[in-house]
């Protein structure tokens, strides 16, 4: 146990629902809540039950009886913090929870900070760094693939790599450093051929780790998509078609403004989100081209572009329409464009035919019938590195891991460099030391205040 | 069990949190809940867990892990609705709760309709009717006093006085009705004496309670107060001033908007609601009289009205604001009126003597720094009769449950007046079933599926 003091906070979303759950944490957590309970059971006291199990009763402030409640018994060691934990399950009033919360904070709790359970957990060694953040990332992934993620790195399937290659660099580096202690001997009691195998996994590694960031990055934070082109165009419609392939989810959790979720949208469990779709609908309505300044300052933005036309009104200018795309293509070469003709659904097969003759790889569509939508999703999807997502590959989606495994990846070429000039121990136990350092702060074996600070800010209070 | 399928629900407010509660109910609750899940445990399987207890583990759906989650088991009877119950406590994405819900889903429960839980409780007998309804009320409550009198009502101390006042009138219906199989014996069964006192005590109680509803509705509903006066007479800075009394436990509560918080006030533990403060906004920076007639609507719709007015400006013209204030009292001579000189912090002690002298129970204050706030509000709560409150009396505060009592007292007074007039037994007994009837409709004795479909149509989903 490190912290001497209980905390208090709720845990379950403010507002009304059916239930709120308020979690006490802490050395009195059990005897805080028992001096404030009252059970059906006479003469049960908290203080003797079983850690997991749950008692009905009231939590009562003095002779006032404040609600009815479940109170659920988590005992040190066996509970999220690795303290005495306490879950009262209380009525959904916000009234309520404020009523218990604030008898609790004087019977001593205190009101817990932002991600002060999760906090605990990792500095009572209930989970490592990144399973810690992965907390975070879970509470906050809103489609399949951030959520797979999480889930992954929860249970340790990122941290438990780095540990074991920090483990075995750790051997090396200790007996490199016996070395240095017989150094006028000239013993090697580390292997070098050994070594260097070693060198090169943790190489390997390194590299799909940090080679994963991209679309790690991209699937936490979704990806960003341009749809461009000018007014009228269709751009409104087909992001709404794209939106009913899949808004079972999104439609289902209340306060979802319609705002959100049409900027968001959710394909194939991943996330996209669409640039300045206000500032497409804004000029809907204003029949002028909008500038190729700021159709390229949307595709800078963006990873992947959307061209529309509208097929009905271009049939006659697509020569027009196959120089600004070549204009978009010379501009961002190495950006994925996708090329499509709209509102096809009047249009004749020879119609039809000539757009494919003048325009190469072009997407025939109707976002008003939802012909072409299915093919456009899978255009997108495929333009996004998902393999390694696809076979459960590790990947890294935080900021601060990617830039430890960059710089443990920088102290790792060195020593592989001074290993094949010769360096001398003492020099090469030193980048060693480095590239430890930089793997244990992924983990959480090196850490400092302003760092759990940081991290733990982001969480939500309750967590 | 009444009922045969399972239902899930998302028991916690919808939106992101530390934590959600998924709640499943029904005999296939535990199979349900156990066929994915897998424990940390190896080997473990809900179904063989005792009730009350918590289990860690996951929640799959096939292979892929959805959650981490807590499962606790309550086993009927000995749960919330009587039936089979698992409450899921996993992370608070949304995401991951609407993929544990579907997957129950895919799995045989059917989504809970709104007070469904409650509903099987009470269909169950775990709550009678009006703790059923207590439990909607008490996560509506948003003030100390409604809270109390739905933790009353849930505790039964309401139902159980009707129920027991019920059972003494059956009692003597019964007798009656049997001296009817013995008409012409001419015997008397029931002593009429005591019927007579039976009678007396129910009449009692029924006014009490009948006349309790005043308070109640006002306290469940917010007592709502007018705050009439010219324009720039200091009616917003009034309402910021009452509100920073007791603003502590609604500034707490994330997502309560500036204009809920400005329109519902509690002071001493009760609500109330300042009617047509934005209208008064509004018109603030109107330099125009609010016309009588318009004050004159705001202050019949009011229970209590506060006359503002503007010492500094009026001070000229005190006889103006007489005159006015005994248009007002003399239109409306039963209702609480509050006269207030604001804006009074600049004025002399000759002023201030002035106002007294020529407006009689003027209130001074200045809402600027605050003096004279506090007196304002003993004022207002000495206005409202909250004796029965202060006194831990049951109060009616659910309209049905008015209605019901209204028409039993009638019915009661008919057996009275029939009693006192030698009414013959065929008779009296058709009185007393009535009463009986509207006794029943109270607990849920008597109910049809209209009624209960609307009082749990008015519950939140989960509950």
């Amino acid at each position: 146990m490190i912290y001497n003091d209980t905390i208090v906070a709720l845990a379950t979303p403010s507002g009304s629902g059916a239930i709120a759950i308020i979690r006490l944490s802490g050395k009195n957590a059990i005897t805080i809540a028992d001096d404030n309970f009252k059970s059906v059971t006479p003469k049960k006291s908290l203080k003797n039950q079983k850690t997991h199990t749950i008692h009905l009763g009231h939590i009562v402030d003095g002779k006032r009886t404040l609600d009815e409640v479940l109170v659920s018994i988590f005992k040190n060691p066996n509970s999220y913090t690795g303290e005495d934990v306490v879950e009262i399950s209380c009525h959904g009033s916000s009234y309520v929870q404020q009523e218990i919360i604030q008898l609790f904070l004087r019977c001593g709790c205190r009101m817990a900070n932002a991600g002060e359970f999760t906090l605990r957990a990792f500095l009572n060694g209930k989970l490592d760094l990144s399973q810690a953040e992965a907390v975070a990332d879970l509470i906050s992934s809103d489609n399949e693939a951030s959520h797979q993620i999480a889930m992954q790195q929860m249970r340790g399937g990122f941290s438990s790599e780095i540990a074991k290659l920090r483990e075995e660099l750790l051997n090396f580096a200790s007996l490199i450093e016996l070395e240095l202690d017989f150094a006028e001997e000239d013993v090697e009691f580390a292997d070098r051929a050994q070594f260097k195998e070693l060198i090169e996994r943790i190489t390997f590694v390194l590299k799909r780790l940090i080679d994963s960031f991209a679309v790690g990055n991209v699937i936490k934070n979704g990806i960003p998509v341009a749809i461009v082109g000018e007014p009228n165009v269709g751009k409104s419609t087909l992001l709404n078609a794209l939106l009913n392939e899949d808004r079972a989810i999104v439609s289902e959790i209340a306060g979802t403004t319609r705002d959100t979720i049409e900027d968001e949208i959710s394909i194939g469990g991943i996330g996209f989100r669409f640039i300045d779709t206000a500032g497409i609908r804004e000029t809907e309505d204003v029949v002028e081209s909008i500038g190729i300044k700021k159709t390229f300052e949307k595709i800078e933005q963006s990873q992947v572009t959307i061209y529309l036309f509208d097929a009905q009104k271009n049939i006659a200018s697509l020569e027009d329409v196959r120089i600004e795309i070549e204009k978009i293509r010379n501009k961002h070469p190495q950006k994925p464009l996708l090329v499509i003709a709209n509102k096809i659904d009047t249009l004749t097969d020879i119609q039809l035919a000539e757009i494919n003759k003048i325009i190469a790889d072009v997407l025939l569509l109707s976002a008003k019938t939802g012909f072409g939508v299915e093919q456009l999703t899978n255009s997108i999807l495929n333009l996004i590195n998902t393999g390694a997502l696809r076979n459960n590959e590790t990947i890294v989606t935080n900021t601060r891991h990617y830039d430890a495994l960059l710089k443990a990846s920088e102290e790792i070429q060195k020593v592989r460099n001074g290993l094949e000039t010769g360096l001398s121990g003492d020099l090469l136990a030193i980048d060693i030391r480095q590239a430890l350092y930089h793997f244990g702060e992924i983990t959480g074996e090196i850490t400092n205040d302003d760092l759990l600070g940081n991290i733990f800010a982001n969480f939500c209070i309750g967590k």
